[in-house]
């Protein structure tokens, strides 16, 4: 797998006092469009991995599908970089809505931020689950040895699903937001029941992210970095644990801090 | 200036023992909607610091302007996170092309990738500077030193115009891109001329941080962290020199080396 998404090339290394040429591994970038129903709908860039899981975590986290079988057949062209996807349903999708800003002012709040399709599809989490400070710990822990990948090219960012016992499955992107559509398509695909889950992730806790756990459905998230105020605001308004600067023997509890008990 | 892009928040901190209640400084992080000549553009999220270079950056960035006097006003509303810009021309921009993938053919290659506004605005760079190893590592540790904004939220990226000299000015952004874009925004208002500049940046460089660096103009690029194979194709052909992992005593040269020198 390391091949695909890695390439060798010849490079200048400094090393102090001269110039040497060596190979080194760089991370692979691709860009990928997605044709929905026929039409040009989105073009990213990704780690060309799990692209199967990629576009359909990325459709449901921007409203398109609910669940994997709102897709009637996705075909991937790998070498080109497309994706042609068909919905069961055509009509269900409103494109004209799905990037414009909603300011909601519920909650006599008025300060949290959602695109509309967000509004659709990030849940409030209820789960009962916690884990204990040794457990985030060992999460975080298990996360940044699973990447060895990320050892190689310094140039990607990870995301795991979890559970309190140990990590389920890792997914890797260069793009943050994309390793975490990579594991909801994982979810939706395997159907994986979300409830008791938790996600670790090596970057940092935006309002994207935040968004994106919401979408996928899990009560914990965990960082080894920061949050930023935005998702915090989201995190305590959809139930959602944040966890960050999880380094060495301690960490921060963001919001919602009775799910890390012991 | 600190006051407004960092909050102070009760946080609840594991020391490894207890639980223990903290304030803690946390990054804002803004919704700013653009508003172009009436319509609803874009929203992006963002550090809410040098709006106006923010947005001129992006506009120039995405194809919609090549010059600040192509802008008639530009009117922030900050509380609501809201800018209003009216162009002098309003027929100038094609909306439909603006995030249409572009598949490339020229060159025989047909490998690289560019949006189409990216055509309009990623320029090929011809610049003779050149700088030493020593400038090349000077000019990360000034970029590193200035960040004291990242030391204090862990949650930022920085990119610094610099010359070999040392750095002009440093913008500071929650997102990678959006830190870009205020220096390219600066330039553009200030009429800096890019001849004789070096970008400084904290991020890895991504094809969408190397077009950047195109399109603002610059031929040399230096992070401390790692590129991605398609951000060196594009470097390759654009003539932008990309240096990585400029840590310690050595770093990389992935493209036109002939600009480090000595």
């Amino acid at each position: 797998m390391l091949k695909e998404i890695t390439t060798s090339q010849s490079i200048v290394k400094y090393n102090g006092h001269h110039f040497i040429e060596e190979e080194d591994d760089i991370a692979v970038e691709s860009a990928l469009t997605i044709i929905l129903d026929g039409e040009e709908f989105a073009t990213m860039v990704c780690t060309p991995s799990e692209l199967k899981e990629l576009v359909v975590g990325f459709l449901a986290s921007e409203g398109v599908i609910r669940v994997f079988q709102d897709i009637r057949t996705i075909q991937i062209d790998e070498e080109k970089g497309f994706v042609y996807v068909d919905l069961v349903n055509k009509q269900s999708f409103h494109k004209e809505f799905h990037s414009k800003r909603f300011i909601g002012s519920c909650c006599g709040k008025g300060r949290q931020f959602y695109f509309h399709n967000d509004l659709i599809t990030a849940k409030t989490i209820m789960t009962k689950l916690t884990i204990t400070p040794d457990q985030c710990k060992k999460l975080m822990k298990q996360l940044q040895e699973s990447s060895a990948y990320f050892q190689q090219t310094g140039g990607v960012h990870n995301a795991a699903l979890c559970t309190e016992d140990g990590i389920v499955i890792t997914r890797t992107d260069i793009g943050r937001h994309n390793a975490l559509d990579k594991l909801f398509g994982y979810c939706l695909i395997q159907r994986i029941s979300l409830r008791d889950k938790i996600i670790a992730f090596s970057g940092r806790i935006s309002s994207e992210v935040l968004l994106k756990a919401a979408k996928i459905g899990v009560g914990i998230i965990l960082s080894k970095s920061a949050p930023t105020n935005l998702a915090l605001d989201l995190a305590e308004d959809l139930g959602i644990t944040a966890v960050g600067f999880i380094r060495g023997a301690g960490f921060n509890v963001y919001t919602h801090q009775d799910r890390i008990q012991g």
